[in-house]
């Protein structure tokens, strides 16, 4: 498997807006396992999204989905800075349920 | 609902024993809507433990849980240290099936 921790923060005020933006974007991604988008609990325009998918393929893959272009689209100009992602290998856990590629 | 982003740094070699010591605690846990136990892809003896609960009182009580109790007794000389834990709002996604309330 293949996963991601990545942090994210919005413009001053613009959060909820981007999470929406994202949201929008991440239904039928083939390969997807598992993908929570969260708000930071201190840090008022913080986001954290933590993936996991079935191989890193399937996450590039992704990148050229028309949904996932145009979520792009929508949230970018909501980001002010990305955070530095982290790549893991997921080994195991509850709700890798591969919902995601029903 | 509650999430939980945590790094932890292995005991030098020994991140598998960890990994292997922590998952042996984590099914049946009330309330845990995901839980992903994951090696980090370019640090060799850490990993990331994302988790998501229905809410943070489900996240307390697990910590009381035999099982759980059995599984940080396990990990704890396997573990060289613990790194800044995030706590997040997640807000929606896929993989939270609450397969771990089952």
């Amino acid at each position: 498997m293949h996963g991601l921790i990545g942090k994210m923060t919005a413009v001053p005020g613009r959060r909820d807006d981007l999470i929406e933006a994202i949201l929008q974007g991440v239904d039928d991604m083939p390969g997807c396992v598992s993908y929570v988008v969260a708000s930071d609990a201190s840090e008022p325009d913080v986001i954290w999204i933590t993936e996991v998918w079935d191989d890193e393929a399937s996450h590039k893959a992704s990148l050229s989905l028309p949904a996932v272009r145009a979520a792009i689209a929508r949230a970018r100009p909501l980001i002010a800075s990305f955070g530095p992602g982290i790549t893991t290998v997921p080994v195991a856990g509850h709700g890798l349920g591969r919902s995601a590629a029903r």
